[in-house]
């Protein structure tokens, strides 16, 4: 299959460049962006000298040319900063509907325009939102396989999610305070220049920001609601810590006394048993770290009952840049299309 | 005064002796140490090259010989691993009456030798517990000032306590489920060799660990309850991250309905209030960061009240070789001894 | 082919492991180690969770046991400690003609028993070190191709190597007095518990170390003497920084004088052609970084004339666990089996 | 003393700030800037809150009001980028004879014009190239004494000439291929959002640059030219590697073949003999290391001959910040005002 990823430059785009390259039923790759288009890829990223020396095409073209016809694309990966997808999704959905889209940004995961617009502005086509999937294919595998619009979740929501939704699923704890606490690495931030983000200004450091006020809150309440069966009170406070890849978050919430009991007892069990069938996803029997995950796409998950407080701790830790964005959307990818569940996404975290 | 430090060549007593070098109220230091006596102080730590090139003296000296006596000992610094304090601790107050004692570590800082039992291993002279006065100027001061005898806190319980007890005492939060997440830099495992410690293993990675078994619970939870008037249930999850000193505490409690509105409107101009004559913590606008407190004795605190869940939220960020642990001694130390309160404090972060 | 791994729970083990885990021509991996035999392979590095949860085999089984004819093992790599891999190679030649073995440590590099014992002591079987090709693919591919018996080539080589051979058989530079000054990451050390090696005592240093008297200084001046056809005078000197893969490595030569018009009109052109089929090595036309080569098996050279002082200057930059070990490793492996040359090597640098 | 800074909000300012809040001789310190004028310091630079939360006032003042007399300032530093502190330094040498200046850019440390303006572009003010003293006290120190006008050296010089002067002035190496390969840590690229500077673009990386074609280049040779009586070739080679504080020169240079036996013997003790009584020198037995001298005003320098090459191997390790800026700094202003050597500059490194 053609395929074409349009954000080629960023630091998402270049993880889903080395991914596809290797991906056993990708034929071709056609790399756009925007304000880079015209430059030579590996002058940009120069990792892939001698592989990937192609000049970057224009974004637009896939909008004014007949680009996806002439290049029989199949599909189309949206790496772009939120709120630059809308125009691309929307012109693929009304002209080219066999084309799969997987959106790697924000705008297609918020099934509720207020609660998008409340934290991201506005939105050019709230028509098309509830088309799109939100790809958390532990969770919506059936949906996935059957659709050509995906919205491919946050790197922190991702790591949230996976720890969470059983537990919520399960309705062990309390939904009025859950506290997500995540710990995340620079890349998150992008390849964008800003004193915030120097090596200057980020060794040595832990930078917690925008608790209880993190754009993220949205799609991790949604879907935890979704899974709780009702609405939920989240209050979700990251923090930046000196590494580049990888998000580990811990997740609390007080367990209900009629469930207190079965939870002592049973919830690693659980666990394990909910994802035996996730490729991705591995139920530890002690804590996570981040680093047995850096650059695969496993999320490593690990649940306790506190018996001093009677609550329930989750632990997920990703690679923001793989399971948190680029191999998620290749996972997605494999699953709309019927390829391989595991599909160019085999390779072990990369340690030390 | 001459003052003595046991322990000199740990993370810890190495930031001892460089404070105290430049103390204007130390005339001479005596450097003492267990397995390292007899080796050149520089030699074992190059950074103090041609400042303080003495042989390390044998700790035994302390108990076997009249070295207090003979050398005018004003004060002794005990900067040892946790069980190692007591019998210099108990040889001086059964002898040395005269001589201030500052232990930098867990001997008699817990003051019901049950709990500390529990967490440490047996102790060998609980009759002192009582003795030991736990410095925390911010709160025990008028108790330091009249004493020779001070259980040093622990570096996570000083993050925690200092951006929390305000709170507790105003008893604004539900005190049952206290939710208290840490994250640290690595000097705080001190300076031995452990695979798990290795550059390699530590750069790149979020590790969490002892969710819930940390020893530190103890005395976090013994200094809440004090100010809390009653029990606190206490959960205390705290992580390693790839740096080498600091460590951010995001504390998490309900807020007491009854008291919500009044939190919303002033829980931080009551902080600021609080520590208004605490020459070392700094209540800020904003969200705190630990490198603008590296290698100062600052500890930088900020609090809100997230509106969505009701919950206090509190994070206190501190130098765990500074403020938690060696600085903060001097400041038991100035105290002590009628000293400028800041003396030998007075140092900016040293940043970037 | 089914493939055995001895120390296999090293950092150049484990790299190994990832890399043949995904090689379309291995069908068995067995791992083996000897103080860590009996532990499941996932304990000590959980990133394999999942994927290789075997248990780690007695090396001994390899000599004491009918494990190679029994297990059909075709090759053989051993990733021991320098000293560690000749009883294993004695064994194999002597009984198990067949099958191809590839050494990762020094055992074998050296061909000259006097060379080798000055710097690393007794070697117990010195009649088969010339047996052993020099794995070093760019160079001694043809001998490589028709050999079952491998000496691969150590970290700070593949990178100085590489990047100074080509002038040396040109014969552009004086060979009295070449300068390499290498900077290497922390994974060169080993998954050893030492303090040096410490996160607290790397972080935020550059630490120069054994210059003129490191062990690798016999195996450069090996080759670069085979190249430069006759004796080399060269002086080593590495320094460790605070990274965990990767070595860069600047080579300083005189220029010689006839040579000086040609070498700063066409050296690096020279270099472009000399290495234009090498399928890992990549001619940059500015200075190379290590970030690029990240997790990648690449070597990427840079070469320039340096006017004002008539120096040639050239830089190697490799990861040092792949091109500098394991990679290069399965490299041989390729070409002794007559398999794909890249095949298991086509990944790109995990960047940032 | 009062004293100005002006360009205060840079890494080289602050750490100024920093040094002169505790200078035992300054009584009150003004702080400018230009685009950041009107800020408060502790906003710009969240470290000195409490402490100076002044107002940042324009550098304009300067130049346009009667700000010296009527403050009574008795010195300025000019912290400011190359090239922009020339119209301060006029205006002060034209107007204001009694004020000391102390220049930590590299507007008048080059004394040929020529030479500044190959490297560095206009001069506006050359005439006054020849009354500063280049102020690296070891040297210099008698000029340093009696003058009011200072060019504080760059962070490279500072390194490569105190590890290579004592050197050169024996006549002991040859003086046409002197190589001198540094390595940085990153603030000496300043508060400058750039891609290149980004976390996300420095850990894990190697990243040589500007080889044989950086502006130091031209103080490091004019220096160097003095000691030794006559031009040398000078070939430097920096790189960044992922740390934000520190320096390591290893400058290589043939021994003249005369005075091999002699380097041989007593190179170390004639550097210890030399050095004797400069206090911020230390000249070690083993190589150095930088975090050694993190935070400190110390230069740790190390030299030997290499007897398989004749080659002179001196290495220098400094905090670019301190000893390599603003420590210096101090340390000129010392000695121009008659003040104690070491004032201000007491403090130990910062480790780890």
């Amino acid at each position: 299959m053609n395929v074409c990823i349009v954000g080629a430059s960023g630091y998402a785009g270049q993880q889903l460049v080395s991914l596809l390259l290797l991906h056993p039923e990708v034929d071709k790759l056609f790399l756009m962006a925007s304000s880079t288009a015209g430059a030579r890829y590996s002058d940009l990223n120069p990792a892939f000298k001698g592989r990937v020396d192609d000049t970057l095409l224009p974004a637009a073209d896939l909008i004014e040319t007949n680009f996806v016809k002439e290049n029989a694309i199949g599909a189309v990966f949206l790496a772009l900063p939120h709120g630059a997808s809308m125009p691309y999704a929307q012109h693929l959905i009304e002209n080219e509907p066999d084309v799969g889209i997987i959106d790697l940004g924000a705008d297609f995961r918020i099934h509720d325009v207020k609660e998008y617009e409340k934290w991201y502005g506005d939105h050019t086509c709230p028509e098309y939102l509830d088309r799109f999937v939100y790809g958390l294919p532990e969770f919506n595998k059936d949906q996935i396989v059957g659709s050509k619009t995906i919205g491919n979740p946050g790197c922190y929501p991702t790591s949230i999610l996976l720890a969470m939704l059983p537990a919520l699923k399960a309705g062990v704890v309390e939904t009025d305070r859950i506290v997500a606490d995540s710990k995340s690495g620079m890349s998150g931030a992008g390849k964008t220049a800003a004193v915030a983000s120097l090596f200057t200004e980020v060794a040595e450091t832990v930078r917690p920001y925008k608790t209880g006020k993190h754009r993220h809150t949205a799609e991790i309440a949604q879907e935890m609601a979704i899974a709780a069966g009702g609405k939920v009170g989240l209050l979700f406070s990251p923090s930046i810590v000196p590494m580049s890849r990888g998000i580990e978050s811990t997740v609390y919430a007080a367990v209900k006394p009629e469930k207190l009991e079965w939870a002592k007892a049973s919830i690693l069990d659980y666990y394990k048993e909910f994802y035996k069938d996730a490729p991705f996803v591995r139920v530890l029997d002690s804590q996570p770290e981040t680093r047995n995950v850096r650059g695969s796409n496993f999320c490593d998950v690990w649940v306790t009952i506190d018996e001093e407080t009677s609550t329930l701790v989750a632990m997920g830790v990703i690679d923001n840049l793989v399971k948190g964005a680029s191999g998620q959307a290749v996972h997605n990818f494999n699953l709309m299309f019927g390829f391989e569940e595991t599909a160019g996404l085999k390779m072990m975290a990369l340690y030390p």
